[in-house]
């Protein structure tokens, strides 16, 4: 039940397969991955399970490994600069190629090491969590944290092929899928309204891991979040429509501690607050944003922001005085599947929103 | 008398502009650097002659500086990794702009971390060594060396504008002027044989500093460039013509240890060499040859290679047996103002040449 799906890019496009076992098909890694010298880069939690089947898929290469430490804060500069060297110690050329094997970590660092390495070599994605597979598939970013920002250095370096072997997400754990799940309700809630039905009709499917169910949430999610991108590939616009419950999942995130809640928890949470502004502007039915709160609540999504008080919440939101004389952009829900950027709302409607969620007390 | 010449590149089409004084024209500096926050880039040697100056031009913006040490070996991603540190400590965004004031290992580090930070953002050069004038301000080369090997770890990013203040040349090391002749008169034997002349009947103007002389032969090598970098942005092919004199070169700062030699200084004993295999090949004649070495030496080029032995050259040269079984491609002169990338040689006119240069015995 393999999906193939071709991100159009002129010179750049690539293929996405999507379909379970797909690590093991020889066939189709010889497809994704033409160079001869490979380099594959994992981390210690993936490796164990996927590292020997994806060299095996690989044989006949001269296939070499770097295995990472797991986890958001390995994401820097000194870890790029570990991948380059197993690069240049393996005496790899410009004809080489960067297989990322693991999660969304995984795939900034090993593209953007593929990005800087000889100004810019291959590389494959084979991403193991549903976020990968359905976020960092597409968009071509890469890099890296800095003490100082998330994200801060990087490059855009687009994959030569994305190969979602859905079969991983078996040993993905559950809260972890059901991030990579407010993912997918993302781009049904801002591009699709048809796909936000589908998922509310799929929903235990996704949960129990049924592959066809998988495949096609994947595919959609990648299909839509590429026609978002094709537009703006370099991130001025419509792009920002991705962001959808972004900033509010900041403020989550800032005041509960980086890693105490997971990306996709709080960008849930996010959403949440801003179906709830899109209402309190006219945007959204009560019903609507009873369906939001119903749909996330039955993918397990926390939904309960940390009581920190509006103020805080705010001033985490990035809020300043220099932003605020502008307004802070907002991406809300004009309708069920349309998204809207937007800094043209009331001020008192986002503090209502905000009290209501983050607590009106400091 | 300042020249403007335009790169052309869709939208990444940028102005060198070159002449006498550039950087004290604060209008100049409007044109070339749009941003408001700008971060310097610029080395010990460099910036106690030109940095105040520069300042004072960028009058009006938010400036802050990065000053490095000197120097081929301080071109790493740790030095790298600095300038990252200053952009996030300045709080800098996607709309500031670095502007690499230096030579070339100082564009290439200012470069690299601009393509870098937050995924790309502009930088203009002020070069202030013959050398990054006519080389470095065409082909969007940026990047840093690996210890296992030079330029490993860069990207393709091109500058915003290029503003060569000639002026600047007074103060370089006239062996480092002399250097960068190396690379003005190697356009001409590869590009133009009309600039070819020019260059012979002007080079005592060139070597007095003369600045209509210098700012004609900054805008011609920069236009040649150009012209062969338009057909080849990412080095396939016709880009390599620029790389005359490169390969034998590359045997001459090995052997001699790197740094002994100046880059230009071994790239003309490797462009006479160079020279003498086409005339072994008949596509150039004795008097040809005669030229090449006469204005190389007037220009004040070392000519005498080291006598370490063809058998040695040819190793440092990168022949292996893997190389040998294709040969090496070398890049020669058809005729003067024509380079020819050739690996249709007889072996032993390459030993004969080596041989003549680096002496037979081992």
């Amino acid at each position: 039940m393999m999906e193939r799906l071709r991100i159009e890019l002129g010179e750049r496009s690539y293929p996405i397969l999507i379909g379970p076992g797909l690590m093991d098909d020889a066939g189709l890694m010889d497809e994704a991955v033409a160079a001869r010298d490979v380099l594959v880069v994992s981390n210690v939690t993936v490796a164990p399970l996927y590292l020997g089947r994806l060299e095996r898929a690989l044989a006949g290469r001269r296939v070499a490994s770097s295995v990472l430490p797991d986890g958001e804060r390995h994401k820097t500069l000194d870890t790029v600069a570990r991948v380059l060297d197993a690069l240049v110690e393996r005496r790899m050329n410009r004809d080489a190629c960067v297989a990322a094997l693991g999660g969304g970590v995984v795939g900034d660092i090993a593209g953007f090491a593929a990005a800087c390495y000889q100004r810019g070599i291959d590389y494959v994605q084979v991403p193991t969590t549903l976020l990968a597979q359905v976020d960092s598939s597409v968009g071509g970013k890469t890099g890296v944290n800095h003490p100082g920002g998330k994200n801060l250095i990087g490059a855009f370096h687009q994959p030569r092929a994305v190969v979602s072997d859905i079969g991983t997400l078996a040993s993905l754990p559950p809260r972890e899928l059901r991030a990579g799940l407010a993912e997918v309700i993302k781009y049904g809630l801002v591009a699709d309204a048809g796909f936000l039905g589908w998922i509310e009709a799929n929903l235990d499917g996704l949960l129990a891991l049924e592959p066809g169910a998988l495949v096609y949430a994947v595919r959609r999610s990648c299909e839509l979040k590429a026609e978002v991108v094709a537009e703006d590939e370099r991130e001025h616009g419509r792009r920002a429509l991705l962001n959808l419950g972004h900033t509010f999942g900041h403020a989550i995130e800032a005041a509960a501690g980086y890693g105490e809640w997971l990306h996709g928890e709080a960008v849930a949470a996010g959403m949440l607050m801003a179906a709830d502004l899109s209402r309190r502007l006219g945007w959204l039915d009560a019903g609507d944003l009873d369906r939001v709160r119903g749909l996330l609540a039955r993918a397990g999504l926390p939904l309960a922001a940390p009581p920190i008080g509006a103020a805080r919440a705010l001033a985490l939101m990035g809020m300043d005085k220099k932003v605020l004389a502008g307004r802070i952009r907002l991406v809300l829900v004009r309708r069920p599947g349309e998204g809207v950027v937007s800094g043209d709302y009331p001020a008192e409607a986002l503090a209502d929103t905000l009290a209501a969620h983050f607590g009106s007390a400091a």
